[in-house]
């Protein structure tokens, strides 16, 4: 049936019997493309029902569906004429992981990071009253989402505005990693029914067309009649709440999102699926089935820079008990796995929200503990002030482990890390360290654990060829390490470019720095170098705006100091996705990119 | 009385009676003070009984208090050794208009933006246990700070914890601009008392000890006996809820707050206040005595350049139905008050929520209109992954009007907007304007919105010397423009920076280039000044690192072009406080340190 669907337009003829094969037809499809390109599998598992339902009852493109993350629409993605396209999933010049406005027109609102769906889809549904057109405008988010605050200040707003909104709240209990927090026993609390916040008398003319629920609905009424009845937090906000319904029974999903559609107000309904719903293995392991790879990739018995990041928090907590670990719902990938399991009392999980985790950590850095935060370098951006305004300005002892710097891969721009350098660069008090291979990232959290200060360590997703990193060695502070001496070219290479900057050095014979520090940089080398050389070359996986060669580039005006300088890095626009690889080599941060600057 | 207390010991000996005196004399000391210096007046006003009875009943620095934005905190600073010197409150080398941990052991810790306290307060919490330790740590943030939505963040966290947490919210139904969106009508009907969570049953043991309440309680308890009750959204999240209570009566206070004290789980005390309490005038119009300037200044009749965006927002609408203008609760600051009243269904006040307030615009740009958010250069760091993500990424139809920019004076450092051209240079998409006057401001409004794609025009607080600024011209895109033309130095000068180059251009007989655009730079002028002159300067508003002289920087060194360049802007530190002027002075952000600049 797949292959004949072309437009949504073309499931709105079929019967119930025939929707429910084409759920199991995406299903097969998705289990066993999935594993094959690389992908976000069991989220997909869990929306398929929710999404063919929605796309039955409303009409896309006139109708705008924002999909929260995004990572959940691949089955959109079948249904709206990318079926043949869904092999090219994630790689070059294929289909995005994620939702993209430039992709389809029925994609409305492009995402990646998370709790941006009701606040897009409160602009559009507000965008289409002023323009006096009764499209409807639907946000699709994860429970996990919901506890980002942004999700909480565009429901501040929804709840208060007469936008004709609907947000389905896909409740499956578990974000990437475990669920966490109150909004999460809350949810369970309302499914399990301790809140009856459906027998509201508001609700009941909706229920009269759901059997099943109005008659359970009527004799709770019965007993409750003239009391005063609770309301769900949501309806506390302003909203009217719906459900809590399967979100696998296609039936009701219908009928339910058909009485939906006919209401015009801000409105919540509450569906529960299971994520990796009718994969067995993933629904017993959502976690480890959330993103699978590619089969045959993974080959390699290298360390990740993750995993050395975890194996030095088990290691140093051992013997630091100040030592605090905070991630923003990324425990796995971020490789805290294992000292999650032997440091409960020092690994806090506060789940989708990286504002507070950063803010939370300055508390208890001033109660004299050493908290490390674990992020994403892209999803740093989301604490961007937190670091400013909390950590930075009052100069405390905290240390932000950036992971995922640089280019990233098959996520694409919404997650590469192309930026940090430069937005953190600008900020006073802060120590930017850059490591370029396993053992001196290690040695770098030994620094940054003796140090006092807010420190930054910056490194990328994929793995370091060096396997033996464990060690107890420290090193100094702002200090740039020859790694080749040469002539006339200098190349200043930071973080992982440093590999390849030793092979282009070495056919250009040419000194090679490993930067070590963005800030402070290495100056007194700097400027030594300089003199000492005709050219300099500077490498690093950032954009070239503001980032480390910007750096040098400003040493050099401030001193006067007329040697050219090529800075090497990303170009003014956003990254391609791909293969790592492929993007590096695309955009030439590479021993080439390296030799063709020296000669032009 | 309040020149004999210099330790919060000291109010722990009076009575009730000497302690209404006390509150008489603070509200008394900074109704005048406040005139006089300049500062948050109103706030001030609310929360001085709130602050004596926290004080009487807790001991800090053991226990700590965390003020949420911290212009609340006169009261304390009163209280805690800082009389003598509340005269130099806001001034350069005096005390800070908000709390600083460098500026006494009683202030936990420092803020300045919003939604930051139950954060780090449970940080503090948390940390206090983790070294077994039973001092108190207690959050105080207003209502309006709640609907941030870090502070949902926090909630959820905290709910979920057993941490020794108690948040005081103050609720004065009015944050700088009138309080909107759901929560607020939910606080709101909590107070009027359609929501009976007081009468809970595990409340009951607490009220014994307040007769009143609990009276009621009994009361309403018998009715309601055997029901199920509704809890307030705070105990849904799992917090336990006490209130609302009066916070202008101290004994009520006291008795709850030491009840309070005998708590070891999260819990919250909802008190109701009143902004401006003791000064009628304060009163009637909080909005209006928020902030107040010291006597004698304002004098001039220049419009400051948030007026003029108020008045070109104001004739844009008259003719154009598509504009939309949002404003995270900052309607006054950002001269929208007249727009507002004209214009009431193409304005959005959304609450403090800057993340919510740009991703919404986005929803509205992708149904043709052309929002424009109103910011604070400080406050934008609040949303800056939502200008990547979803609007730069999807070069969407967005204007940022980026208001205090560069220094802002009295504020000092947390709301210092010293970092937007770096961390916004570095974003690609972008188009970066920076107008010298209010006329090129309002030509720059003009060309933005006649403009596809996503644009910041940022500017400073204060006032610009042109008076008659409407104007129907635009400017050419990316376009610099030569304001005075010399030999040898040719200055580069960005945004207000301008002025004080051109007065020093006259004297050096040098080039004077307003450069107008940040991004695109005016690469061709640039290149062709630094091949006809034998110096070049650079002068901006904002940290050197990274900045617009950056870009100049990095372009000589992309071009191979070794003009000497010297780089002039802000150095790499938080800067002070005190009066604009006087920062720009020390800082050499003027006409002298150009002059140095060529001379050195």
């Amino acid at each position: 049936m797949l292959n004949s669907i072309t437009s949504p337009l073309d499931i709105k003829q079929l019967d119930i019997a025939k929707l429910q094969s084409l759920a199991e037809e995406v299903r097969t499809f998705l289990i066993e493309s999935i594993q094959k390109t690389g992908g976000h599998l069991a989220p997909n598992l869990g929306t398929i029902e929710m999404t063919i339902a929605t796309h039955y009852v409303f009409d896309t493109p006139n109708d705008s569906f924002v999909f929260d993350v995004g990572h959940q629409a691949y089955t959109h993605k079948i249904l709206t004429g990318r079926f043949d396209k869904m092999h090219t999933l994630r790689q070059k010049g294929g289909l995005s992981g994620f939702t993209k406005r430039s992709e389809s027109k029925h994609d409305s609102f492009g995402a990646g990071h998370s709790s941006t769906s009701i606040s897009a889809a409160l602009g559009i549904a507000i965008g289409n009253g002023i323009n006096n057109n009764n499209s409807k405008s639907i946000a699709m988010i994860g429970d996990g989402a919901l506890t980002g605050g942004m999700s909480f200040e565009a429901l501040n707003h929804a709840g208060d505005s007469d936008a004709d909104l609907l947000i389905i709240l896909n409740d499956n209990d578990m974000s990437i990693s475990k669920n966490v927090g109150a909004m999460n026993k809350y949810l369970t609390k309302l499914i399990s029914g301790k809140v009856y916040s459906i027998m509201k008398s508001k609700s009941l003319g909706f229920l009269e067309k759901m059997p099943k629920i109005h008659k359970f609905a009527k004799r709770s009424e019965e007993h409750l009649k003239g009391m005063v009845l609770p309301s769900t937090l949501f309806e506390e906000l302003g909203l009217d709440y719906f459900g809590p319904i399967d979100g696998h029974d296609l039936p009701t999903l219908i009928q339910t999102l058909q009485n939906l559609k006919q209401q015009t107000k801000p409105r919540l309904l509450h569906i529960i699926t299971k994520k990796g719903y009718g994969l067995k293995t993933a629904e017993n392991d959502p976690c480890k089935f959330h993103s699978v790879s590619p089969i045959s990739s993974n080959s390699s018995n290298l360390p990740s820079y993750s995993t050395v990041f975890g194996v030095w928090l088990n290691n140093t907590a051992l013997h630091h008990k100040n030592l605090i670990a905070i991630t923003p719902a990324m425990c796995t990938g971020s490789g805290m796995s294992e000292f999650k399991k032997n440091y409960p009392k020092q690994y806090f999980d506060v789940g989708i929200a990286e504002q507070h985790a950063i803010t939370f950590a300055g508390g208890l850095a001033t109660q004299g503990l050493k908290p490390i935060i674990a992020i994403y370098s892209t999803f740093l951006q989301r604490g961007y002030d937190q670091l400013i305004h909390d950590i930075a300005l009052q100069n405390l002892n905290v240390i932000f482990a950036i992971d995922r710097a640089g280019l990233v891969g098959s996520d694409g721009a919404t997650h590469a890390g192309s930026f940090d350098l430069s937005f953190l660069r600008c900020i006073p008090n802060l120590t930017i360290m850059v490591p370029s291979n396993a053992m001196q990232m290690y040695q770098m959290f030994n620094t940054a654990f003796e140090t006092n200060g807010t420190i930054c360590i910056r490194y990328p997703k994929g793995t370091s060829d060096i396997k033996n990193y464990i060690t107890d060695e420290k090193i100094p502070l702002g200090k740039a390490k020859i790694i080749l001496e040469g002539s006339n070219v200098a190349i200043f290479a930071f973080g992982i470019m440093v590999k390849s900057a030793l092979t282009a050095g070495k056919k250009l014979n040419a000194t090679v720095v490993d930067m070590r520090f963005v800030k402070p940089l290495d100056k007194a080398l700097i400027i030594k170098l300089a003199s000492s050389h005709t050219k300099l070359i500077s490498i690093e996986d950032n954009v070239i705006i503001g980032g480390a060669g910007s750096a040098i580039s400003e040493l050099l005006h401030q001193k006067n100091i007329n040697t050219p300088l090529s800075i090497l890095g990303l170009q003014d626009k956003f990254s391609e996705q791909g293969e790592q690889q492929e993007l590096y080599d695309l955009y030439e941060l590479n021993e080439i990119g390296i030799i063709n600057a020296v000669h032009s």
